[in-house]
C-alpha cells in the first residue's frame, strides 16, 4: 500500500467492539470492518475518542491493534491512536502500531495534567521522534482540557514527522485558522472530527474527516466527501441533513456527554454488527433508549 | 422599508465611534454608517459585543440609538441590541429603539446571574413580549456564561415575536443543530457571527451574517455572501482567504480575548473612518501594537 | 460615625426587597434593616450578587441606596455595591452613593467581557480614583469570569483608596495566600463571602465576613464572629453547624446555582421580614419548594 | 499495625524519585521515605497527582508500590493511588497493591471521558468492590473534570468499602458540606489537600491532610496538625505563615499549573533528598527558577 499525504477521504474512528467490559468481540471487529471497507472509506482510525480507547487495558489495546491490522491486510491505511497519560506507554503502543503494519499514530497531549502551550510543545518535541511511524495530532480539548493555539500549531508543524491534524473542537474558526497558517506544509492533511459540517469543510479545502457516524453509515459519509469534491452543493446538504437527524436523533438520546457513545454503540449493535457493551466508566442504554434508538432507525428510512 | 422574514445578508455589528470613553464620535457614526451602506450591507445591528454596548452608559446608547436610526433613513433595517443585565433596562432600550424606528432588537440572556435553561427560558417569555418590535436571539456563551440548548431553542421558537437567532457559539455543529430542528420556522433567521465559515454558511443554507470584520470591508463581504448565494466555490474560497488573514493578523495583535475589538477599532482609525478610543475596561492599542495593524493593512493589499 | 479601616466583623448584604420585578418593597426594606440592626451586625451591604445588583434598573438602586442611607442614619456603615458592566454607571452610582451618606463602594470587574490581568488593573487604576469614597474590590470569578491573581492584587493594592476584599471565590488557599502577600496593608480589610468556613477564617487572622445567612439570622454570625475573636472552638463549631445545615437546606432547595436566593428571599418572607418577590432573570419559589423551607426552618429550631 | 478508622493526621503524597523520565531513582525513594517517617507522619500515599503517577508508565508504578511496602515495612499506614483512565488497570494496580501490603488505595474518576453524576456513582458502585483494599475517593475536579457532587457523595458513602475523601477542591465550603452531611458515617475520614487551611481544617473537625509540601517538611505539618488537636491557635497561625510562605514562592515559581510540582521537585533536589527529574510531559525548572528556590530556601529560615 503506497499511502500517498496528505491522507485524504472519510477515515471512520472505529469503535471498539466488545463482548464484556474487558473482552474483544472478536467477531464483532471482523464485521465492523468489513463494514466500513464495503462502505468505500479511505481508511480507519481504531483507539481515539469513539474507541474508548482510555478505557481500555493495555492488553486490550494490544489485541486490538493487531487484530485489526491482521483483517484489514493494507486494504487501506491504518491510524492507531496511541495517546496515554504516560509518555512510556504512548511511545510502546507506537511501536506495537508499526511492528504490526499500521500506517501512522494519532496522539492527544498526555490528558491528566494541565499543560501550558509551551510545555505542550516540547511534549510534541519530545515524543514524536520517539515513535516509529508518522503522527497526527489530536486536537479534543474538552477531553485533554488544552486546546493547541495557532501558534502552537505552527511551531509544532516544524517537526515534518506530524502530518496532519484531527480536530475535534467544534470549532471551525479555530481550525481554519490553523490550515491557513499551515498552507506551507502542502503534506499536511486536514481531518474533521465533526460530522455536522464535513460537507462544507471538504468543499472550501478540507482533506476529510474522521466521522463517528461512519462506523454505522459508511457509504453516507463516502458519498458526502465524493459529492464536496465534485462541488455537488444539493447532494451536500441532502447528505448533511441525513447526518443532522442522526446528530439529534441518535446521538442525543441520553442525558450525559457520554450519550453519543452509546447511542453509536446501541444503534450497531440494533444493525447486527457489534455488540453495545461499553468499558466502565460507561454502560450501555437500558431499554427505553434502545427503544428509542430503533424508532430513529426506522424513521431515517424516510428522512 | 419593507422587512421581509428571514432576513437575510450581511449585517455588520457596528462598533461605536467614540471621542472619549464616554462621549460619542458623532461624525464617526456618520462615517462608517455611510461606509458600510456604500459597500451594500443588507442592514447593520448596533450595540452589540462589537459596539461594545455593555460598557456604554446608557445616556450614550440612546443617543447612538437616535443618531442611527435618523443617519439611516430606513435605507436598511436597523437591529439595535437591547441586552442588558437588567430586564427593566432592556424593556426601557428596546421602547426607544420601536420609538426611533429601529426594525428590530438583539437579546442575550441577563448576564451576570448563572441561569439554567428553563431560567432562560422563562425569562425569554417574559421579556419578549415587553417588547414592541421584532426579536432576534445573540447566543454567545462565551460572555453571557449560558449557551442556549438546542430543545430550549425549540420550545424558545414558539415564540413567534423571535425571528432569528446570531450564533457566536464558534461552534458551528451546535448551530446547524438549532437550524435542523427549527426547519418548521420558515421565518426564522440564522445568521452567523463568526465570519471565519460565512461562505460555508450561507452556501448550505444559511441566511447571512453579522460579521465584524464588514465594519472595515462590507463590500469583501457581501461579495462574499453573493458568491455564496451564487454557488460560486472559487469566489468564496478566495474571499475567505482574505478573511482568514484579516483573523490571523488584524484580529490577533494582543494578548488578550480583547485583541479583536482592539484590531477593529485601530484599523478602522488607520482606515480614516472614525477615532480608536474606546469605552472601559478596554483602551486603544499603543504604538507597537499600532504599526502592527498598519503592516498588515499594507499586506492585505496583496493577499 | 467613625470608621475605623480595617473595617472588622459581620456585614451581611442584604437582599433587595421587591414588591414586584421593578418596584422596592419599601416596608421591607425598613423591616431588614432593623432586623440585622438589632442582630448586632457592624455593617451592612447593599447592591451586592444577594441584592440582586446586577438585575435592578438604575432607579431603582438609587432609591435603595438612598433609603437605605436615611434609614440607617450612621447608626452602622453602609457599604454600597457600584458594579456595572459600565464604567460611567459605576462611577455615578458611586457618587450618588457619596452624596446619601455612605460609607464605602463596592466594586468587581466590568463583568461582560473577558479581561486579562493587566486589563483588570489598568481598569482599577482608572476606576476608583474617579470614586468619591474608599473602595472595596468584590473577588467572584463565577459571576465576572476573571479571577483576581495574587500578583495583581499586590499591585492594585498600591492604590491606597481600596480598603479591602471581599472574597467569594470559595478559595481559601487564594484568599489566603492574597492575604499574606498584603499584610504590609495594616488598613486593608479581609472579608469572606463564604460563610460556610468564616469562623475559622476569623480565628486565624480575617476581619470578618459578608455572609448573606445574615439577612435571615444576623445575631447567629455577630456570635460566630464573636466566638471566633474570643477563639471559642466549641461554640465556633457549634455555630458553624447551624451554619451548615442552613448551607445544605435552605441554600440547596432548587436546581439552579440561583437556588441560594431564591431559598434566602423565601425565607424570609417566611420569617414575616420582606416580600420573596424577585427581579428577573429569576422568579420566586413555587409551592413546593416554599414548603421545603418552610420544614427547614421548623427543623432548624432543633439542630 | 493495626489501622484505626477514621485514619487521621498527616499523610504526605510523596513525590516520585526518578532518575530518567521513566526510571525510578531507588536511592531518593528511600531517602524519601526515611525523611519524612523521621518527621513523625502519619502514613504516606504514593502515586497520586503530587507523585505524577498519571505520566508513569505501569510497570514504573508496579516498581515503586512494591519498594515503597517493602522499605515502609508497616512502620506506618502506605496508601496507593489507583487512579487511571481504564478500570482494568485500577483494579489490577490495587491487587498489586493489596499484595505487596498496602493499606488502602486511593481512586479518582476514570479521567478522560465527562461523566455525569449517576455514572460517577455507578462507576463506583462497580470499580470498589473489586478492589481488595479499603478505598479513599479523590476529589480533584480541576484534573478529573467531575466534582463529586454533595448529593452523589451522601450516596457514595453507602459503600462502606469507601472509608474517606481527600478532597484538592480548594473549596472548603463544599467539603465541609460533604463532611456535614455524612457525619452518621464515623469510620469515615476527612482529609485535605490543599495545605493552606489545614490547620484550620483539623481545628474544626478535620481528620487530616495530604499536604504536598510534607515531602519538603514533613515535621513543620505534623507540628501544625498537634497544634490543630491541642487547639493551640498563636502556633496554627506562625505555622501556616511559613507554609503560606511557601504556597507563595516555592509553588509559584513557574508559569504553567505545574509550578507547584516543578517546585517541590526542585526544592527535594536542592534539600539533597532526590533527584528532580520528571516524568513527561514535564520538565524540571531550568536554572534561573532553580536559582529562585535557592533564594526562597535561604529566606524561609528567617521566616
Amino acid at each position: 500500500m503506497n499511502v500517498i499525504y496528505p491522507l485524504k477521504g472519510i477515515i471512520p474512528p472505529l469503535v471498539t467492539p466488545l463482548s464484556d467490559t474487558d473482552r474483544l468481540d472478536v467477531a464483532g471487529v471482523e464485521k465492523l470492518i468489513e463494514h466500513v471497507i464495503a462502505g468505500g472509506v479511505h481508511g480507519l482510525y481504531i483507539l481515539g475518542t469513539t474507541g474508548e480507547s482510555p478505557s481500555l487495558s493495555h492488553r486490550l489495546k494490544k489485541e486490538l491493534i493487531a487484530r485489526t491490522c491482521r483483517l484489514v491486510k493494507r486494504r487501506i491505511p491504518v491510524l492507531v491512536g496511541v495517546s496515554d497519560s504516560s509518555f512510556a506507554e504512548s511511545i510502546e503502543l507506537s511501536e506495537i502500531a508499526a511492528m504490526e503494519g499500521a500506517t501512522a499514530v494519532v496522539i492527544t497531549p498526555s490528558f491528566y495534567f494541565l499543560q501550558g502551550q509551551s510545555e505542550l510543545l516540547e511534549y510534541l518535541q519530545h515524543i514524536v521522534p520517539r515513535m516509529p511511524l508518522p503522527v497526527f495530532y489530536y486536537n479534543i480539548p474538552i477531553y485533554t482540557k488544552v486546546a493547541l493555539e495557532p501558534a502552537t500549531a505552527v511551531q509544532m508543524a516544524e517537526i515534518r514527522q506530524i502530518v496532519g491534524i484531527k480536530d475535534s473542537s467544534s470549532n471551525l474558526a479555530y481550525f481554519k485558522q490553523v490550515q491557513y497558517l499551515l498552507k506551507h506544509r502542502t503534506d499536511f492533511s486536514f481531518l474533521l472530527g465533526t460530522e455536522e459540517y464535513l460537507g462544507e469543510f471538504v468543499l472550501t479545502g478540507g482533506h476529510g474527516g474522521i466521522p463517528c457516524g461512519a462506523n454505522l453509515f459508511p457509504r453516507l459519509f463516502v458519498d458526502l466527501y465524493h459529492a464536496a469534491v465534485n462541488r455537488d452543493i444539493d447532494k451536500i446538504r441532502a447528505l448533511q441533513d441525513k447526518i443532522m437527524y442522526i446528530s439529534t436523533t441518535i446521538y442525543s438520546t441520553g442525558l450525559h456527554p457520554s450519550s453519543f457513545l452509546k447511542g453509536l454503540k446501541g444503534t450497531l449493535s440494533l444493525l447486527g454488527i457489534c455488540s453495545d457493551a461499553m468499558a466502565e466508566p460507561f454502560t450501555p442504554f437500558r431499554a427505553a433508549e434502545r427503544d428509542k434508538l430503533k424508532t430513529f432507525l426506522q424513521q431515517l428510512k424516510v428522512v
